[in-house]
C-alpha cells in the first residue's frame, strides 16, 4: 500500500499561516508526542518513581528505539543505540574506529562536512596525539583522496549546506579496498532518502533525530556499528551503561555484548518518549515512497524559483538522485533574504555565508505548500523587501 | 525565614502508600513539571518551531539553568553549565584537567568512587595513551595519596554506597600544594548537602540533576570550570555549540568565551524544562536549612533501625557530618530485604554486594515518614518476610 501523506500530516502540529521548510533543522511536533511525554512524566517517572527504569522499560529503551530507527537507514536489528548528541557520537564512533586500524593516523572528511565532526575529530586527534591528523578535501575530492593512508574516513553523506548527496556505496568500497574503515554521519539522511548502511557495508554510522525523525529540540543521537565490529570495537567513552554487568558495580570496565557497549551514561527518558511518537508515525510510512515525494517536491521548488527568481542561484545538485530532501540558493542577501520569507511564513534558514536552505519533507509537506512558497518567495524578490534594515540585523542564532 | 519544608513536600506528587527513600537514584516528580514540559512542546516546540531556540531561550537555557545550580554549589555565577551525561562531563573534566597539567600522568581516585568514572578515567587514559594511568586507594588513603605525581585527582564527594563524606577542602588543599589539580564529582552531594566550590578554591566539578535535583530519567548533568582556569581548560570534547560563534560555521574550532566552551551538542531541552520546574521548588530552599533537617532525619532513622534490627549493619559514618544525606546498612541478604521493602512501599535500593541504601531528602521526607519505614523494616527483619524465593530473583535493573 502506498504511503498516504495526507494521513501522515495530519498527524503533525503544524502552526496555521506557516509553511515549514526548516524540518532539517527541526522537525515539527507530531500530535501524539505532547501526550506521550506527559504520561512518560505523570505515569511512568512518577508513580513508578526509580522502579521505571524495569517497569516502564526505561533501560531497555535506547536498544528498543535504535532498532526502530535501524529500519530507516539500512541496518541489521541489533546494530543501532540512542543517546548523547550527534558530537558525543561522532567521537565514539572515530575514536573506536582509529584504535581498529592502529598503524594509521589520518581521518579524512570534506569542507563540505558540518563543522561539529570536523571540531570533534580535531578534538579526538589532539587527545590521542601521536601524530593523529583530520585531513580535508573538497567534496568532489574525496574518493580520489583515499589511499592506503587514512585510517578512518568521516563523511556526512549529505552536505548539510548544498544538500549535495555523497555515494556512500562507492566511497565504502574504496575505503576498504585501501584498508580504511567508515564512519558515516546520517544527519541530513536519516528519515530523509533510503539509507542502506548493510548493504554499503558500512562499518560505522552516527545520526540525529531532531531533524527529519522529529524528536524535538534536543533529541538524543543514535550510532550505527556494523556487526561484524560489534565484538572488537572498544569505547572510548567507556560509561557504567555500556559495561558488561552496570549493576555489578566493578571496579574495572568490561564493554557489554553487541551494541550496547556504545552506551554511555543515563539515557534521557523524556526526549526518548517523544521521539517514540514521532517513530509511530514514520512506522506509517516507506522510505522509497517518501524518496520519490521529495523530489518531486524539491525538483517543484526548484524549477519553480529559477523561474521567478533570476537573481537566486542554485546551490544545490540539479540532479535529484545527487541531492537530500532540501534545495539551496546562494544569494549576497541570503540573509535578509531569509528573514524576510520567515516574516511572511515561509521557514526556511540561512548557512553562512549565502546560502537559503529549504528543506522538503513528504511526511507534512504539500505541494501546495511548494507552489505557496515559491508565489512568497518571488514576490520578496521581485518587491526587494528583504531591503530593510530589520531583516539585516543578525540575531545571535538563526 | 526558615525553609517551609511542609510546602516543599506539597510542590512534589508522591505516590500514596509510599515511602520514597531513593531520591538519591531518582528524585520524584515536582507537580509542576508535567505542565511546564507540555508548555515547551506545545507552545514552543509546536507553535515556534526553530524559532524557539531564540524566542523561547533553548539556546541560552544550558548557561541559564547552570547559573541557578551554581548557587547550591557554591560556585560563582557563568562558571557552571547544563549538557550531556555525567559521564561525559567527567571525561570533558579529566581531560582538559590532564592537558593543563602536561608533564603529569596519574589519576587519582578511590575504589568508592562510581565505577562510571572510573570506567571514563580509564577510558580516557588508554585514549591519551603515553603512560597515562588511574590510580585508586581506599577512600581514606586519598589524602596521603597526594604526592608530586598526580596530575589530577577525581573523587565523588559523598560516596553512593556508604555515603561516606570526603573533605573538599582538605584534599583540594593538598592536591594545590601539590601541583595537581582537582575533578570533584558532586553525584551526592548537589541538593543533599552545602557545597562550597569557591571557597574550597576546587577546580573543576561535575554533577548530574536526577538525583536531589529532581529533573526526572535523564536529566542533564553539569559541568564547573573554576572561572580562573576557563580561558586555559581545552574541550577534549569540541563540539560546535562550545565553539566562540557556533553559526559562523568555521571549519576551525575556536573556543567559546567562559565556561560555554564546556558545550557540546544541542542541549535536551525537554529535561531542561523538567529540570526548571524542580528548580523553582529549589529556589525556595535554603541549603543549610535542609543540610540540618537532613541529618536530623539521618540520625532518627540509623538510631530507629539500630534499636530495633540488630543483624543490620550500618555502613555510613556515625557522624551526620561526615555522611551525605543518606543511611545505608549491611546484611549479606541485603538484595532480598530491599525487594521486601519495596514490596511493602518503603523504597531505598540494593547496591552490590551487600549494602541497603536509603536517601532522605527534606525537600519531601518527613520525619513522620521516618518512623514509619522503621516500623516497616523491623517487622520485615523481625518476621523474616524477605526470606522468600521471589525476592531473591534479580531483576536486570535495580
Amino acid at each position: 500500500m502506498p504511503t498516504d501523506f495526507a494521513s501522515l500530516r495530519a498527524q503533525f502540529d503544524l502552526p496555521k499561516g506557516v509553511i515549514y521548510l526548516d524540518g532539517n533543522s527541526l522537525g515539527p511536533l507530531p500530535k501524539a508526542a505532547a501526550a506521550r511525554v506527559a504520561r512518560t512524566i505523570t505515569d511512568e517517572w512518577g508513580q513508578m518513581l526509580i522502579t521505571g527504569w524495569n517497569k516502564a522499560g526505561w533501560m531497555a529503551q535506547p536498544s528498543n528505539i535504535g532498532d526502530r530507527i535501524a529500519r530507516l537507514i539500512g541496518a541489521e536489528a541489533g546494530s543501532v543505540v540512542m543517546g548523547d548528541t550527534l558530537s558525543i557520537k561522532v567521537y565514539q564512533a572515530l575514536a573506536s574506529a582509529l584504535e581498529m586500524n592502529p598503524t594509521r593516523r589520518v581521518i579524512l572528511s570534506d569542507i563540505g562536512n558540518f563543522p561539529s565532526d570536523l571540531y570533534m575529530a580535531d578534538g579526538l586527534c589532539r587527545t590521542l596525539g601521536q601524530g593523529y591528523t583530520l585531513k580535508t578535501v573538497a567534496p568532489e575530492a574525496v574518493l580520489d583522496a583515499i589511499d592506503d593512508t587514512i585510517a578512518v574516513t568521516m563523511i556526512t553523506e549529505v552536505d548539510y549546506r548544498t544538500g549535495r548527496k555523497h555515494d556512500m556505496q562507492a566511497i565504502t568500497e574504496r575505503a576498504h579496498q585501501h584498508g580504511a574503515l567508515t564512519v558515516w554521519d546520517l544527519a541530513h539522511s536519516a528519515g530523509a532518502l533510503p539509507v542502506h548502511l548493510a548493504q554499503c557495508n558500512a562499518d560505522f554510522a552516527v545520526g540525529c533525530t531532531y531533524k527529519y525523525l522529529n524528536s524535538g529540540p534536543g533529541g538524543p543521537a543514535f550510532i550505527y556499528v556494523a556487526p561484524r565490529h560489534q565484538e572488537t570495537a572498544r569505547p572510548a567513552l567507556s560509561g557504567w551503561l555500556g559495561h558488561a554487568a552496570p549493576f555489578a558495580f566493578d571496579l574495572d570496565y568490561t564493554p557489554g555484548a553487541g551494541i550496547e557497549r556504545m552506551r554511555v551514561g543515563t539515557p534521557p527518558v523524556l526526549q526518548l518518549a517523544a521521539l517514540e511518537a514521532s517513530l509511530d508515525i514514520w512506522d506509517q510510512a516507506d522510505m522509497d515512497d517518501v524518496r520519490a515525494q521529495s523530489i518531486t517536491l524539491t525538483d517543484r521548488f526548484i524549477a519553480g524559483v529559477e523561474a521567478a527568481c533570476p537573481t537566486l542561484t542554485l546551490a544545490s545538485p540539479r540532479d535529484g538522485k545527487q541531492r537530500g530532501s532540501q534545495a539551496s540558493f546562494r544569494h549576497p542577501e541570503g540573509y535578509a533574504i531569509m528573514q524576510a520569507c520567515i516574516a511572511q511564513g515561509v521557514i526556511g534558514d540561512f548557512r553562512a555565508p549565502d546560502i537559503l536552505r529549504f528543506g522538503f519533507t513528504p511526511l507534512y509537506t504539500s505541494e501546495q505548500d511548494v507552489d505557496s512558497a515559491i508565489t512568497i518567495l518571488a514576490k520578496i524578490m521581485e518587491t526587494s523587501l528583504w531591503d530593510r534594515p530589520e531583516y539585516k540585523t543578525r540575531a545571535k542564532v538563526t
